[in-house]
């Protein structure tokens, strides 16, 4: 490629780094691809870096040595994130979507990568600087977010199932009560599709009791692997004790109103999560 | 937000487009937000747009008038979309996938939403001009490309399930010949998830005789919607006569031989399609 200009260069880098999220570019590919010195680049990412921990957005970790490289972790603003909060307790709030039975259609919500894609960063923001090896969900309406989030972390995706495929191999089951229907099923997963041992965070659009939840950490186990944290779209406030604990919620279902077709949705915990993130300076946990 | 510099403004912008392709972003809003004159972003609009087509990854399309706004096409140029796909060929051709019965393992692959991400924006590339209301898929394997696809057009997803959930409302089914087992099978969609009359691009992770697919099309003509093509990430070449015209495949999956452990496979259709395309300047049909 012919020697670039500053201001061509840094299109192209932001660009690279924007598109490959928690992943470590080499300085000395970005020097030579630009016919720029070492130290320019080095400059260039000073000024980038600080331009997105201006608003925000995320920072950049570079990485000194031979394989010296520097990746970008996306971040996310407490005020954007009460935007972005704003509007899905405003669009939950649609009696609309009240089924029968006091069920929520929520594919509107679901169905719109942009927004899942927003969630996800804001996942990926409290987990910037915390180790994640997969990110795992239950089919179907989980993968959405649980691809969203494996996206920015530039991690793999894990799907439980609750039937059985012949496309999966070897699998490991266990049973789960279902907290909505308090029945007990069975989920799968396959065995290939997770390392022993990995660290995990775990999704899912909604989340009542949290026995699916329950169930997912109950087949982790069976991996030897860490539960790092649950994170969820709706969690529903009617039930007197969830059967797990620590985990993050984007919005909280009050109540619904089948008879006078009323939704009563608020903000879930995670801004708290974030202000008590901020103020620690640590890592999620 | 203070005067930025005109390196700092580029960072910027390039962030701003990037992730929000095939989304209308306000020129007026660039110009207040950076306190810039409309000239001084037209110009960075001229260079980001140079810069993206010389490697050939995307277009910025500009909209004159009152609501001037600019958009970010996502492409990709034929040696890439080569690369990506000697990428999945070589990965396919590992011969630990072959499961029971000659079917194959792929959650590997379809569980990497870094590689689902680039896969999307291929399909995105070939449909850069071509107006997509929505992205439709079959659960569960199809649903990554589907979203990875949706972000890049900015466009919906709407799932297609096999099994009948309570949370999806009123629903339009239909049956289907599922061509590995040749049972008759229903397939289901929410009647809300569709708007009426929509231009519908269908993808799916897996096609042999495309039952499947031809079971969607089957569906979308109930919601009087447009099939505007099909895109699949693994055919099988063992078929005869397939189900469906006008598909691209990103790999041709020649020859599964169970007992000697050998996977044969090649690359799809879709290069092809890359070139004619490139040869007419025409949109894609």
């Amino acid at each position: 490629m012919k020697k670039l200009k500053r201001s061509e260069r840094l299109v192209h880098m932001t660009y690279d780094l924007l598109q490959h999220p928690h992943e470590v570019r080499s300085l000395t590919q970005f020097a030579n691809r630009y016919g720029a010195a070492k130290s320019s680049i080095s400059e260039d990412l000073v000024m980038m870096k600080d331009m997105l921990e201006a608003d925000g957005r995320g920072t950049l970790q570079t990485m000194a040595g031979a394989s010296g490289g520097v990746k970008f972790l996306p971040k996310m603003s407490i005020s954007e994130a009460n935007t972005l909060i704003d509007k899905l307790v405003a669009t939950l709030h649609d009696p609309d979507r009240i089924l029968p039975g006091g069920y929520l259609y929520m594919m509107d919500l679901l169905g719109h990568p942009r927004l899942m894609h927003e969630v996800g960063r804001l996942f990926a923001a409290l987990l910037a600087h915390t180790q994640v090896d997969a990110v795992m969900t239950v089919a179907t309406k989980g993968i959405p977010l649980a691809y969203a989030l494996g996206h920015q972390l530039n991690a793999p995706v894990c799907i439980v199932r609750r039937d059985h495929r012949l496309t999966e191999g070897a699998t490991v089951s266990v049973n789960y009560a279902s907290g909505s229907s308090n029945r007990v099923q069975t989920m799968t997963l396959a065995r290939r599709s997770l390392t022993p041992g990995s660290k995990v965070f775990i999704v899912d659009d909604f989340m009542k009791a949290g026995g699916t939840i329950r169930g997912m950490m109950d087949l982790l186990a069976e991996f030897h692997a860490e539960v790092i944290g649950t994170g969820v779209l709706v969690e529903t406030a009617d039930v007197k004790e969830k059967l797990i604990d620590g985990y993050v919620s984007l919005t909280k279902l009050a109540r619904v109103d089948v008879k006078d077709r009323h939704i009563q949705v608020e903000a879930g915990n995670i801004l708290m999560k974030m202000r008590e993130h901020t103020d620690e300076k640590d890592s999620y946990k």
